[in-house]
């Protein structure tokens, strides 16, 4: 990579396979460490510089990786020579600012969820980033879950037939976020999920909720129309006693749920379904029921943010583009926007 | 009651509490086996017979009750000078006709939930009911589990402080029905358990779903708006793998989970909670977490209808009026016409 | 079956497979109601009189059962020559006199676990039914679950493997006996199970436990050995605050978990093990883990007891001997007498 | 305490409060990482050097912790005069040898449970420590959790009343270990826990097992026999294909189950139990079931490991006797010798 930065009026060489992706890491909250952590572990990747604007964070970070450079300026991190990537691990309204000045600077971009604080920025990001020749991956971690990709690939092969709904329940207890309320805390895992597995496209959402302590919702309810009478929903709640992160998907074929709290068998699928025979009018309509076996597949035992920035690095020095790149992270903005639209209107249909 | 029933002209005089009501029980498919054997235990109750359109239905009738007169007819059972009371127990497109005339009958009702399929038909039962000095009690059964009196209790007591949410998942696979999409089919049940538990009326409410088989929604969620930022939430879906019967509830200062599937320790009160200290602007906002132990409260161990079917013949005996009575009926029936129409409208608010 | 009793000379002809078995219980405590409940409801069988000590059990079966004699005296049902078969549910001390009186008069007996208190009285009736060519069932329910014949058909098949270990829990809170104590009172459950279950005789059991309130034990826990490594344990214990079914079976190839409270998913067969592949020394010794999928195959729903009271029906008609003979209540009866040798002597080592 | 080790004649002066106890550790496999993390992040804590027999393991080492020593000879760590302290964390058999070395060059020891292989061992290195005036610690960790610092003060305030019986189940798959059956891998855990947690001795030992693959017992179930009638029970199976953790402890006044691997909730109090009336004879005995509410405590939640280790530098810095002594470790190993004494023989009551 160092050559690479060297060369900025050859840009459409991609760096060879043995280089080193040097990363800035912007942000050392609660996330941070562990992006810092795996891109140090990473054989590919090394960690030059982290900057926080908190001198505590920093003091920690030079504990436990003394060879690495501190500041409280992102401004140095972003510039630096020395950087060829940066991980953005701030909160959602830095991340436009933060994002741009890194693409101005030559940097590819791993940046946390959700994207940006709207599709305008998201988009601008975008198109900065493809006229640079630049990576943007943002950082929907749960698709590299074995969990998700068990997932994708049971729907794939077709195991759950013709999807009819896919309903998540994201429900614990805080934590409050001053910036943004539950539905921008939450929902972005479940619609990140739900935009890589279900290949449709969402056609409008309905959002309610309420505000209960701080002016921000802390309880949201959203429901995504599909195509073809699929339907999505989720909960997702900041003042649950009990945590809670169980989806169920239920398609013609087979039924599936994916309780992410189990520590074996967090997918269970079942031979369960309905099935009705069309005969002359309503009154005739045959409902059949089948109830078969449970399967719980064996899930790969991965740090999904392990396999995450492995890839990123991957995607840097082959010159390809994330599934998870900028679009996917607008994807989900927009879907943000649009509940967020809704939840204002007491649950108005907004059209995406 | 035989002496009440023979002074028409005295209605105001209650019959004396020695006396035992007799019952005419119409329908004897899934759930009206379960009232005649209620009935049929009481000490102050009687059945004297039972109608329902199918010949095996009437003979099982027979088997397990030789005593009591069987009849495909229920216009007979609903003239009998024999009877002081009908149950009906059948599906809820024919509960107006069949309420109307018992009640036109000088019969007392109890009917299963929901009361009538519209509001207009509600209202005019109740005046007729209340005309003829006669009582409707609506099936709530609910009300008299023990779960739901120990809810009410700790509410009534203040353990849970000001309520924020109500959230109620009920589903499970089946069983479709031919007259009543799952709304109708399953959110009596909730309904009729928050009119019990929220002293406050609903304000406006927003429903989504949608149809994936016979035409009929099969899955639907309802957000139904309270004063005072109390929020309720319902989950309903005849198409899931499993069955779930959970419902969460926030207050300020506990909350709770009751999950009717266990066995024991159904409920369980957790203290747990968030405060918000205000200080001067929204980032200076403290949130404190409270997190303590958890309790479940021994639940009384009682058969629901069983209490409900002696409380309506106490109410009957005594000339009271039943807590879960036409009145309540309607209110579910009006919160269903809501939400119906919402889901029409694909999440549409409604005012009520 | 009546003309079968009218002709005792020819005991060899077995019954006309069209002939309904008319029975008599003996004891409508517990248990009871579920017996004469079933019988009651086969096609092939009649309950034509019960007995019990309490004169309002007496009542409670004349309310439900208007047309079957009731009496106080056991001798008058054993003795009355309109009964073809008795059902002694009564405590276990009362179970060799009433079979042998029941036996001595032509009647085929089907008998409460455990079979008797002793051995000795076990192999005098099995020897008198062979005498009379009457049948003997000993009530081992558990066998005509879907259960445990789904875990049955898994072992018959091989899907386990050689078996291993077969570990059961039976805990919960009481019911305290005044003539038995927790490891006759729970055990024959699980010793009826393996027995049925595994095809090798076991060789030893050490058993221990201790008394805590009314001198009988409360708390026990056996061990049971067989050939061939396989080794058994049983967790009983009467003073336990939660109630807890499990059963864990290990064999070579699969390993099982049974839990009986579960609703669905009864028994979940894991596709986990461990080889060892020997080298030189124990040192050398690799031990190869393999993890792989669950699967939970589908249950059969059916009330056990009917089944098992069917299957009784059809083993008098045919003239077949049943698989919970007297024979096996005596194998359960042994290692109840050998357990409890060993629980005296705190653990010692009893043959079998 | 580089002052105190240079002032051996002056061993009753304890080492000032601000002084750094500096550590050697001496084996870097499974668990030594965690002891090192935990040294290196305490305040009176150093670690001075690492020794492994694995070079990976020593890397591994140099990577995380470039400032310490490593080194595969652990005699160098052992006699050099830099170190106060030496964590033995090795394999059982390895424990007396180590230790001994350690005490013999005036360093204090932590050391893995079980403490020794025998009790002999275990006997001389107390009395070697004793006059040396050294500490020795036995990593009993589970004392330092939580859940059994709850469970002791439930137990010291009375809210169980007399203690009836003690029944754990700690089961998984593997892992299995060359040198030591599962008796010797699980059971210290329970012993430990039950040594501090039950004030009576322990009077006697029945064990049986069973060996199916390299020849060391990987199913083992252990009673103990306390005083008055309390009794204790562990169950131990390297071969069961899911993991539990769960442990029942039954008193006169109340019951309660602590189940390990739940997230919340770990400890549930059941107000549940039975006492029992005595009149005249056995048959008048009335047992009185009490079944109240179920209440989960709040538990401590702490890294058990950075306690005990703190704790043990308290008791270096301020010479005072661990809990967790020699004298503790060596207790275990009685009862472990006994239960291996009893197994061998097949359930043979070993006295202790």
């Amino acid at each position: 990579m160092a050559t690479y930065l060297a060369k900025p009026d050859n840009l459409q060489t991609p760096v060879s396979a043995s280089d080193i992706v040097r990363f800035g890491v912007i942000g050392y909250g609660y996330w941070g460490p562990n992006v810092v952590r795996n891109l140090d572990q990473l054989d590919r990747s090394r960690v030059v510089a982290v900057s926080d604007k908190s001198s505590s964070a920093l003091k920690r970070v030079a504990k436990s990786y003394p060879h690495v450079t501190v500041s409280s300026d992102s401004a140095e991190i972003i510039s630096s020579p020395e950087i060829d990537a940066i991980a953005v691990v701030t909160p959602v309204w830095t991340h436009y600012e933060l994002t741009k000045a890194a693409l101005e600077n030559g940097k590819h971009v791993f940046v946390e969820k959700p994207f940006t604080t709207d599709a305008r920025q998201a988009e601008e990001l975008i198109d900065l980033a493809a006229r640079k020749n630049l990576k943007i991956m943002v950082d929907h971690t749960f698709l590299f879950t074995g969990a998700v990709k068990k997932i994708q690939q049971l729907l794939e092969q077709g195991t759950l037939g013709k999807l009819y709904y896919y309903d998540s329940t994201r429900v614990n207890l805080g934590l409050f976020q001053h910036d943004v309320n539950v539905l921008w805390d939450l929902a972005p895992h479940d619609l990140s999920i739900m935009d890589f597995l279900i290949k449709e496209s969402p056609e409008a959402i309905v959002a309610t909720g309420q505000t209960h302590l701080n002016g921000l919702e802390d309880v949201a309810f959203i429901t995504v129309y599909f195509p073809d009478k699929m339907i999505a929903h989720l909960n997702v709640n900041w003042l649950s006693p009990v945590k809670v992160r169980t989806t169920l998907i239920g398609g013609e074929k087979k039924m599936l749920v994916w309780n992410d709290l189990e520590a074996d068998e967090k997918i269970k699928v079942y031979d369960r379904g309905v099935s009705v025979t069309s005969r002359e009018g309503l009154y005739n309509l045959l409902v059949n029921y089948r109830s078969g076996d449970m399967w719980a597949p064996q899930i790969e035992q991965v740090e999904a943010l392990h396999q995450e920035l492995a890839y990123f690095v991957d995607c840097i020095t082959k010159d390809e583009t994330p599934m998870n790149d900028g679009k996917a992270g607008l994807r989900v903005v927009k879907m943000l926007e649009a509940a967020t639209k809704s939840l204002r209107q007491r649950g108005a249909l907004v059209y995406l």
